[in-house]
C-alpha cells in the first residue's frame, strides 16, 4: 500500500485534534494518513447555531480534502475506523487495512445517555451535522404543533422545551431558543403567542457551567432567567417518555426535550484494550500514549488526561485537542530521529487558556486566564475568539454577516424545515414515499484496498 | 373553523404561483388559507447550485410565514393536501379539512420516469431540497469513490456522469459537474485526475434547450462541448442499471446517472376528475378553472395552458406560474363584487418576457422578448433577474456574496456530503445506527381541526 521506506503516521478523526496533528506533521519526514467517516471538518463551538437556525451547515464546515489540499505528504480517507489491532500495528477500516508505524486515535466522543439508551429517540443530542439539522426541525416544528394543537394542553406541552444538561451546549440551547420564540418569529402565527414558550434548563448538579468559576455559573444563571429561561438546579432528569418528562418525583408535560447532559468515548476506543474512565475515555500516560504501546497516541475529547497537583483533568474543548495535536506531532518528529540513550518524552502540559460560554443577544460569561467577564465584554471576546479560530476566510466572513444581520433584525437566517425525523412519524408534514428500496450489493462498488 | 362572513380562499403549495396569488389577495375581502407541506418556499430556479455546493439550502429557501407574516387576512398551514372533494367544496389535509369558497390548486410536479418508476433510485431528479442535498452527495461521492477505486474500470465509471435530459436543469448541472471536476477539486484528491471526469449530456430530441430557439440551443451546445461536456442528441435512454445505461443499444458503464428529463403533475390533481393531459397536468379552460367548477383554479407547473393561434403552451417556468396566480387573485377579487348580468371573465394572457439558461462560468444563453444574447452578456442578465427575484434581501446579499467568491476562486462553499443515501447503502460512510425505532401513534401528537 506504501511504496514509500518512510514511516506511516494515520490519524482517525479529523476534527480539531487529529487536523491539527496532521498539519503539524506537515514538514515531518512521514506519510499521513487520514481517515474520517465524514468529508468536512466541523467547527463543533458553533453547532448550536446551526441547530437554532441561525448558520447554515457549509457555514460552519470545510473539505478535510480542501484543507489539507497543499500537505503533499498527507492523504485523506473517507471511511469508517472499525477496529484496531495493536499488535499487528495495524488499523482496519471500511476503506481498507492501514498498516502505520504511528497511530492517533483522534476519534471523538459521542452522547451518553447513561445507559438510557432509549431515551436518544426522545431527547436528540448535538454532536454532528445531521443532529444540528434535527434539532433544528424538532425546534421549529414545536411551533407548528402547537399553531395546529386542537387542546390548551397540547399547545403548551408543544411550547414547552426540557433541555437537559447545564453545560455550554445546554446553556446555549436555552438562550437562543427563547430568543427564537420570544423575538424572531412571534408575529409569524396566528393561533399561539410564541412568546409564553417555555425554556426549563435542568442541571443535576447545583450550578450551571460547573466548569467555569462558580461566579460566572451565577452570572449565566441570572442572565438566563433575565431572558425568561427557567434554571433548574439540582434536578436530575430521571425518566423520558414520549409524553413528558419526569423531574424530581413528579412529572411535566413536555413535547421537546434536547439532551446536552452526558459524552462517551467513540466506540473505536474498546479495541484498544486499554484502561478507561467511566466516561469510555482511554485513561493515557502522560505523553498521551496507551499504556504498553508507546507508538498509539489518543487525543481530544477521548482521551482521559489529568494532570498537575491537584490531578485536575483536561477539559475536553476544542484548545485542548488542539494542543494535544501538535504534542504528539511533535513526539513523533522526534521519535522518528531519536536514539537510545535519548531522555525520555516530555509529558504533555496543557496550557489552560480559559473558557467561554454563550447566554443570548450581547450576553456570555468568559474566563480568560484568571480574569472573568460577562455581559457585553465577555460576548464581543466571544464572537472574536470564534472567528478567529473558524477554519477559512470565507466562513468567518459568512458568519460575521449572519450574525451581524440576525443581530440587527432579530432574525433568523437558517429557518428551514427539511428531511425527516426517523424518530418521529407523527412529525412529518408529508407522507412517506415507499422508496426505501434495497441495491444490489454485489456491485462491486464497495471498496477494498 | 372561520368565524368571519368572509369567502375563504383556499390555496394549495407555496411555490411561485401559490404564493404570488396569496399576495394578490392581501387587499381582498377574503380569508387565506395557504397550505404547504414545507415551513419553506423554495427559489427553485437557483435549486442546481445547492445540488451542485454553491450555495447552502437556506440562500434559496424563505419561511412561508416570515414572507406572508404582515398579510392579516392569510393564514399559514404546514400539512399536505390529500384530497379535494369539489362537490363538497372541500379540501381534505393532514392538517384537517378546509371548507373553501375558492380554491387555488397550485401543488406543482414532480419527476416523472416515463412509466420506469424503478429508475428514481438509480437516477435522483431535482425538485426539493432534500432531492439537492441528495444530488450534491451522489456527485460528491462520486469522485471518493474513485479515490478508492480498486480498478481501472471502477475508476472511470465512478468519473463518468450521465444527465438524462438537455432541458435548462440538465444543461445548468452538466456545466456545473464538469466546472468542478475541472476547476474547484483537481488539487484535493492524490490517486485520481478530477479532470479526466466525464459528464455526458442525453437529450432524446435533435437539440438541447428544446424550448429555447433553435441558434440559442446550438450556442449552448457549442458552449457545454467547450467545457469539455459530451452532448448526445437523438438519444433517448433505454435502460438504466447499477452498473449503467443503455443508450443506442450500446451499454456504457456509469456509476452517477442524474435525472432531469420528465415531469409530472401533483398526485392531488387526480381527485378532481378533470381531463388532464399525457403529464398529468389539468387541463384548464381559459379562466384556469377546472371545467364545470368555476370556483377552482389550476396554476403553475399543474396547469397545461394552451392560448395564442398556435395553440402555444404556456411554459413550466417561474413567470408564468407569478402571472397566473396574479391572475387568479383578480378574478376571485372580482368575482366576490360580480352580479349577474356582468361581462364573463377575461382569460388569462402569458406575457412572454423569455427564457434563460446558464452554461458555466461566465456563459449563457438568454431570450428577452425577441432579442438573443450568448456567453457573457446573457451571463450578466442572468444574475441580474435571478438576483432580482430571489426572495428576501438577505438571501440576494448571501448569493450575490457565495456567487463573487466562487466565481473568484473557482471554489464551491458547500461541499459537504451529510445524511444518508437512502438508495445505496454502499455508499455509506459509515455503518448505521439500529435506530429505526417507532413511536406510539396514538401520543396525540396527529393534529385533526
Amino acid at each position: 500500500m506504501n511504496p514509500s521506506p518512510r514511516p506511516i503516521v494515520a490519524i482517525v478523526g479529523a476534527g480539531f485534534g487529529g487536523l491539527a496533528a496532521a498539519r503539524s506533521l506537515a514538514a515531518s519526514p512521514v506519510d499521513v494518513v487520514l481517515i474520517d467517516r465524514r468529508n468536512h471538518h466541523l467547527f463543533q463551538p458553533l453547532l448550536y447555531q446551526v441547530a437554532t437556525a441561525s448558520l447554515s451547515p457549509a457555514d460552519i464546515s470545510a473539505p478535510i480534502r480542501t484543507i489539507l489540499r497543499k500537505q503533499r505528504n498527507c492523504r485523506v480517507l473517507l471511511g469508517t475506523a472499525t477496529k484496531i489491532e495493536p499488535e499487528h500495528r495495524n488499523l482496519m477500516t471500511t476503506a481498507g487495512d492501514i498498516h502505520y508505524d504511528h497511530l492517533i486515535v483522534a476519534a471523538g466522543a459521542t452522547h451518553s445517555y447513561f445507559g438510557h439508551d432509549d431515551w436518544a429517540r426522545l431527547a436528540p443530542g448535538l454532536k454532528t451535522l445531521e443532529d444540528a439539522t434535527l434539532m433544528r426541525r424538532r425546534i421549529l416544528m414545536a411551533f407548528e404543533m402547537a399553531e395546529q394543537a386542537d387542546s390548551q394542553a397540547n399547545r403548551v406541552a408543544a411550547l414547552t422545551f426540557a433541555i437537559i444538561g447545564g453545560g455550554p451546549t445546554g446553556v446555549e440551547l436555552a438562550g437562543a431558543i427563547k430568543e427564537i420564540a420570544g423575538r424572531t418569529i412571534p408575529r409569524d402565527y396566528r393561533n399561539i403567542d410564541t412568546r409564553s414558550t417555555r425554556v426549563i434548563l435542568f442541571e443535576a448538579r447545583n450550578r450551571i457551567l460547573p466548569q467555569f468559576p462558580p461566579d460566572l455559573s451565577e452570572r449565566a444563571r441570572l442572565g438566563l432567567e433575565k431572558l425568561g429561561v427557567e434554571v433548574r438546579l439540582n434536578q436530575p432528569v430521571q425518566k423520558i417518555t414520549d409524553r413528558g418528562i419526569v423531574v424530581d418525583d413528579q412529572f411535566m408535560a413536555v413535547r421537546n426535550v434536547l439532551w446536552a447532559a452526558g459524552v462517551q468515548g467513540s466506540p473505536l476506543a474498546g479495541s484498544l484494550n486499554a484502561p478507561m474512565d467511566s466516561a469510555g475515555r482511554i485513561k493515557v500516560e502522560p505523553d498521551l500514549t496507551v499504556p504498553g504501546h508507546p507508538e498509539i497516541f489518543v487525543i481530544g475529547d477521548l482521551a482521559a488526561v489529568s494532570q498537575g497537583p491537584g490531578q485536575t483533568i483536561v477539559p475536553g474543548i476544542a484548545p485542548a485537542a488542539i494542543q494535544m495535536g501538535h504534542y504528539v506531532a511533535k513526539v513523533i518528529h522526534q521519535s522518528i530521529a531519536a536514539r537510545s540513550g535519548d531522555p525520555p518524552r516530555k509529558p504533555f502540559a496543557y496550557r489552560d487558556k480559559g473558557a467561554m460560554a454563550v447566554i443570548g443577544r450581547a450576553s456570555a460569561v468568559a474566563r480568560i486566564g484568571r480574569r472573568h467577564f460577562s455581559g457585553v465584554p465577555a460576548w464581543l471576546l466571544w464572537g472574536g475568539v470564534h472567528i478567529a479560530f473558524l477554519i477559512g476566510f470565507r466562513n468567518r466572513l459568512y458568519v460575521l454577516i449572519h450574525w451581524f444581520w440576525n443581530w440587527l433584525l432579530n432574525s433568523r437566517d437558517a429557518r428551514l424545515i427539511t428531511g425527516q425525523d426517523p424518530d418521529d412519524p407523527d412529525s412529518r408534514p408529508e407522507p412517506q414515499p415507499a422508496e426505501q428500496a434495497t441495491i444490489d450489493s454485489s456491485s462491486g462498488r464497495r471498496i477494498e484496498n
